[in-house]
């Protein structure tokens, strides 16, 4: 019998990187690793859905990193369609109920990890359950939609309606295209990907309309409506009705923290559980968090956000695997870098929008400039817009967002360093970027974009 | 008549920038500006010839940023085919010789800017002025070598031989390649792009054998031969002979200081000029120089280097100009970030290499990794492998380097700003760098490095 055992709640990224680096560090006599997954599969990249739905993936288990039985090689005890229904915090157990023979039982733990991730926002609205309407967020989703698109495949219109313009929203739009699907985006905000500001957004609606993709602004759904054998015909927005023969919801995701709720752990303003720098939920040092459950330190805004994000989740789950494995390791926090693309349009931004910085009493001056990828005589050179958001008086940068096309959207990385080391856009200007006509103008538009802020900065006086 | 008088010597990159921002800055009234330029062109990319000869890009003019009659209408007195010969210091003037006319005369000035770029490294070897033996410095080198290929077109056997393995040799490799030529590199060092550890070479070498390019290793010319015509036949090295119907030069260049030198102008241990901060010459308030004649100061070693690169003289006309305009601007130093391409394979490094480290008494760990630039499911993954160089001890970094394929190069300038903030690689490893199936594996390849390296560190012990 091992020292002590360790609970994972959650078989995907955080959990199960925390169980493999905590098993890395110690061997299955000083640690006993039990970990419970209440669905089909394990570590497995959600971020990939869209690509698979679209065809740039072939098949679902492409996007499994590792399965059970290779955690189970790995002396992990993993429990799967094993669902943790209620966690005694004070009694340290958990109370498991097995989907398949329908028995519960405790659990108890030494040290626990709760990785339950997030799950889709699905508004109230009559018809939302109805045949045809698709999240997509897990492969069980995934799975169902292509099924349906094979059965659409015989059928006559081809009429797909994505409701959300955000990461997913845009990416699943690509992926109906692809499907040789008519596709409608509806958006309740003003611009699509309401992660930049609008201005930057509008850049995305354009090059979306260019791409064949309609996009309906200020759109908020309010009904599905169905015919007479329940599939879905329409989606009812406040600004008109939109035929639909598949409705894809990519409305966004919000913290499954019901279970940490019950048992009294901490939750922040966005509802994810709090952890310290070391991911231990906050005021309990033997119980751990990480992944699409919790809230993370934004650095930039100095508050806490909720990002569901594969990468950040992989790196609570090391973090979490060393410390319990007597290793040593903290997340300090994000600046909020993110990347996409719709078709050949590539959309990044890290730090803080507009109204971000404003939330959070800070004030700032903007600049935003035009280049291209590479330099303009190389052939493939098209446009990339840079807008940058730099504090008054301090020139301190708060943020960068990029629309443009082919090696656009990784320069953002760029940013997400400086912000992380804390330049000003006047130190950024002189940074040693790479440079040779291939890869950039002789002048990088993260460059340019500094220049132009810096003199934005100077212009707004003190 | 203007208050005061800035005079300009060279016409390219770091010349013509300085002038134009001094110009922006300052009006006709205040600030009169005479450059001189010896050649025929004025502010065009150098960088960009292997790809006009390649074929990439159309046409000479493409590469030409600004046309002196450009400059001209920006009331700056731009005199052509004019060579400065002699700088009088002390008298604040330059005898100029218009090449043209063969007329000499003297022009004072307030203020200096020494421009006077670099010039191609040509060792004097037998036959090397043969017909057939081409430079690639200027864009009258990119013509003269255009024409030769055009006038070999109609004939049989097509061999190129490029000397040199570093930047301009692998990419002038890739430009004769595309012209259809059987191509061979001839590479003095160990591997070739020597400003790689010998480690990442040998995978530069690897790719270029894939490409059908033949890199021959330790291999120093002696001798170009020539046939009765006196057009080179072969090229003959201390490891063999190698036939050749047109031979590439492609070895670097050196600072051309020769004027300033002549002048008492203070230059540093690899020939160029010293500069302060400002980009002022060291000992004299009234005279800058930028681009490819002044050493940077290498901010990781903490000395100064030569490095020819447009986007470095750019930078400095930019300082060179707001400071003579009455503005402010530095240019702190490099870390000494450069990337670059053969066709697919894509190549960069930053900060020290292992003996950049030894030579300046840095103790380092190494790591090397293998990922890929995308999600290994996602279309087009490749390889792409990142070889990091931090302190012992501190576990600051200090250098990286990339050989992948598309989409890799510019992920060094996560490691470039890495390196002007002073970060260590455990700090790295929680960089918030942007992900998405298209860009990235869920653990950035930088990030995987930098992991690595952080476990060399700690494995290193104190």
């Amino acid at each position: 019998m091992a020292a002590e055992r360790l609970v994972v709640i959650g078989g995907d990224a955080a959990g199960m990187s925390a169980a493999s680096q905590a098993r890395r560090l110690k061997g299955p006599d000083a640690l006993e690793i039990v970990a419970f997954e209440r669905g089909h599969f394990t570590s497995y990249s959600a971020c990939g859905i869209p690509y698979w739905v679209g065809g740039d993936v072939e098949a679902r288990d492409d996007l499994i990193a590792r399965t059970p039985e290779e955690h189970r090689e790995r002396d992990i005890d993993l429990r799967m369609r094993t669902e943790v229904t209620e966690l005694d915090v004070a009694g340290q157990r958990v109370k498991a109920l097995d989907r398949e023979s329908g028995e519960t039982y405790w659990t108890g733990f030494d040290k626990l990890v709760i990785a339950t991730g997030a799950r889709p926002v699905r508004p109230a609205l009559p018809g939302m359950d109805a045949a045809g309407v698709h999240g997509v967020q897990t492969l069980d989703d995934g799975q169902a939609l292509l099924d349906a698109l094979d059965a659409l495949r015989s059928e006559g219109p081809r009429r797909a309606v994505v409701v959300g313009a955000g990461y997913i929203g845009v990416e699943m739009a690509e992926a109906m295209l692809k499907r040789g699907f008519e596709v409608t985006v509806l958006n309740r905000g003003e611009q699509p990907m309401a992660t930049l500001d609008a201005d930057m957004g509008r850049l995305v609606h354009e090059a979306m309309d260019g791409l064949g993709i309609t996009t309906v602004n200020g759109a908020a759904v309010t009904k599905i409506l169905t015919g007479p054998d329940g599939r879905v015909t329409e989606v009812a927005t406040d600004a008109g009705t939109y035929p639909a023969d598949v409705v894809v919801l990519g409305i966004g995701v919000e913290p499954e923290t019901g279970l940490a709720r019950d048992a009294g752990l901490p939750v922040g303003p966005h509802g994810g559980l709090l952890t310290d720098l070391a991911m231990r939920v906050v005021g309990h040092d033997n119980i751990w968090a990480g992944g699409d459950c919790v809230e993370v330190l934004d650095l930039v805004a100095g508050r806490t956000r909720h990002i569901a994000l594969g990468t950040h989740a992989n790196k609570h789950g090391q973090v979490i695997g060393s410390n319990i494995g007597g290793g040593y390791g903290t997340f300090p926090g994000v600046v909020g870098t993110a990347v996409s693309k719709v078709c050949d349009l590539e959309i990044a931004r890290t730090g803080l929008r507009e109204k971000d910085a404003r939330a959070v009493g800070l004030r700032y001056v903007t600049a935003t400039i035009e280049s291209t990828q590479r330099a303009g005589y190389y052939p493939g050179a098209k446009p990339m817009t840079v807008k940058m958001i730099a504090e008054l008086r301090t020139g301190r940068l708060l943020g960068v967002q990029i629309v443009g096309r082919e090696g656009s959207a990784k320069r953002v990385d760029v940013a997400a360093v400086a912000l992380t080391a804390g330049m000003t856009v006047e130190q950024m200007t002189a940074l040693d970027l790479g440079y040779a006509p291939p890869f950039s103008p002789v002048w990088d538009p993260v460059l340019v974009a500094a220049r132009k802020t810096v003199a934005a900065v100077r212009g707004a006086g003190s």
